[in-house]
């Protein structure tokens, strides 16, 4: 059921033990929101835990410094889920509640979570923008740790307030968390200057073999799965890899060609205003977003190249 | 002089001519206060014209469509400086103005122009922070040209609001430029996420080149003559390079050597918290901050090396 905030304010002001539920593969946003989340519930004195299917990523333990959140000794009286799209989001550990949630607290155009109640925004740039406005309801007190979860939802699904999603709303938000003391420097740094080792390894075997086609407009990288299995990367970090061939200059389509372990290449396409990138994978078999889509090819590396080219050649044909 | 804001608006609003001075290697503060200044007086009607020492990098131009700003063809009536810290930083097309000038912005703790009124704002994080007050003052209309100067100089300068200086107000006023139009997703992507082919190039030859000493807690990069004259790089995208070795999770000192043309090594030392670099750098005849300082070198590479890893050895012998 749609319901408004105020309803959902006060149904958590009423209950006293609220398990809060955050999606597999847990990002900045959905562990923000849950974290700010418990902090406030505690700050009212009630009994309140987190669950999540996968552990904790390392960049994001700061935001969990006593570690009991993830503690459930109590019968739960109210279920929120925060930042979960889709009941196949909630993975194994979460599975058994996904038909008893209460509440969903979400930004996902295309959520699919069956709740009591639900408050779907799509034009907020983060589930913790909803958190904010939601703990202002409940006249809960923003203190620097709740400061520091709903800055970290905001800035990473804004990518530090780059994105076209971040709205003036969110820098209000954000000016609000700085005065509540929010760490923001230390979080800016840890999330997105701080590279780890394997992923500047990685980075420089893709610029070494980082390969051009026509004219310079296209950029390929291959990401080997001999490099993989040498230098073990953190998933989330290879995202920015990802992102390397469409940041050149004059680059309209940005290639990335990951070799799977089966054999054959997962190929990521991103694109600039002028090509759709949806349109190329259809093509080969895949589908996605006009600047990002992506699609799988069973060959080796010269026939995916090939492939791949022959789809591109008549854009540039004019 | 120290002048308030409301008196320096006065000054604006009662002049019909107005010329406005850049500082020379002028970046995205500089510019974007100018523009955002520049276009506001031709709102009201007046005569004005921007002049900077050097020419506008690539990367700005579009914050000045019709390039008429830059054609003085009017006796000024008031000359204003914007974001320059000392007269020095005039260059050799505004030395000319140095004692002629009426009003001074800036927000460098250490500003030495001499101006009949000044408005030297240290917290500010951006010239361009002040100038969104100062219209505010003169009852301009913030239009979407004037949002995407200022916004240009606030998020330059607080490295897209991640730097320590970004401030409540920073976070508002940006809000405030998002509702008066401000092209913030393309202008982000232009600013930060674009990089040259030559960038690229010069970043992968400084990956294959990076060398780690004392268990990987010192990194090391080499930019070498050869390699720039190979490739030219704009000087702004090689602070870029600059960042790299403090990048990497566990790099307690970053070094960047960059060859002179005349021989010898430019020396960077970037650090974090537990080292002071201008400490290390005083040792060989530099200086400059805790956390980033330099000097220079006049020897071969490997003679350099020695001598900067002898001055850092005591650092981890406990």
């Amino acid at each position: 059921m749609e319901s408004c905030l105020e309803a959902i304010a006060q149904q958590l002001t009423q209950s006293d033990q609220i398990l809060i539920i955050s999606h597999k593969n847990p990002d900045g946003d959905t562990l923000g929101s849950a974290g700010g989340l418990f902090y406030a519930l505690k700050q009212l004195g009630k009994q309140a835990a987190i669950i999540c299917s996968d552990p904790i990523p390392k960049r994001f333990l700061y935001l969990f410094e006593e570690a009991q959140q993830f503690v459930l000794d109590f019968k739960p009286q109210l279920i929120v889920s925060v930042d979960v799209a889709d009941v196949t989001l909630l993975g194994p550990k979460t599975q058994e509640f996904a038909n008893q949630i209460d509440i969903c607290i979400d930004h996902h155009k295309s959520n699919g979570v069956i709740a009591k109640q639900s408050y779907i925004e799509v034009e907020a740039a983060a589930t913790c923008e909803i958190i904010y406005l939601l703990l202002k309801q409940m006249s809960v007190q923003i203190d620097r740790k709740i400061a520091n979860c709903l800055y970290t939802g905001i800035c990473t699904d804004t990518g530090c307030f780059k994105f076209s999603n971040t709205t003036p709303r969110t820098h209000r938000i954000a000016a609000a968390l700085f005065e509540s003391g929010c760490e923001y420097e230390q979080i800016n740094r840890r999330l997105f200057d701080i590279k780890s080792m394997e992923y500047m390894m990685v980075k420089r075997d893709a610029l070494e073999h980082l390969e051009f086609y026509y004219d310079k407009r296209v950029a390929l990288i291959v990401i080997s799965q001999a490099l993989l299995q040498k230098i073990q990367v953190d998933v989330a970090e290879l995202d920015g890899i990802s992102a390397i061939p469409r940041q050149i200059e004059g680059v309209d389509i940005g290639i990335i060609l990951k070799e799977r372990p089966e054999g054959g290449y997962k190929v990521s396409i991103r694109t600039g205003a002028t090509v759709d990138a949806s349109e190329l994978c259809k093509q080969l078999g895949g589908g996605g977003h006009a600047r990002a889509a992506g699609c799988a090819i069973d060959a080796d590396l010269e026939t995916t190249k090939n492939k791949l080219l022959k789809v591109i050649q008549p854009i540039f044909q004019e």
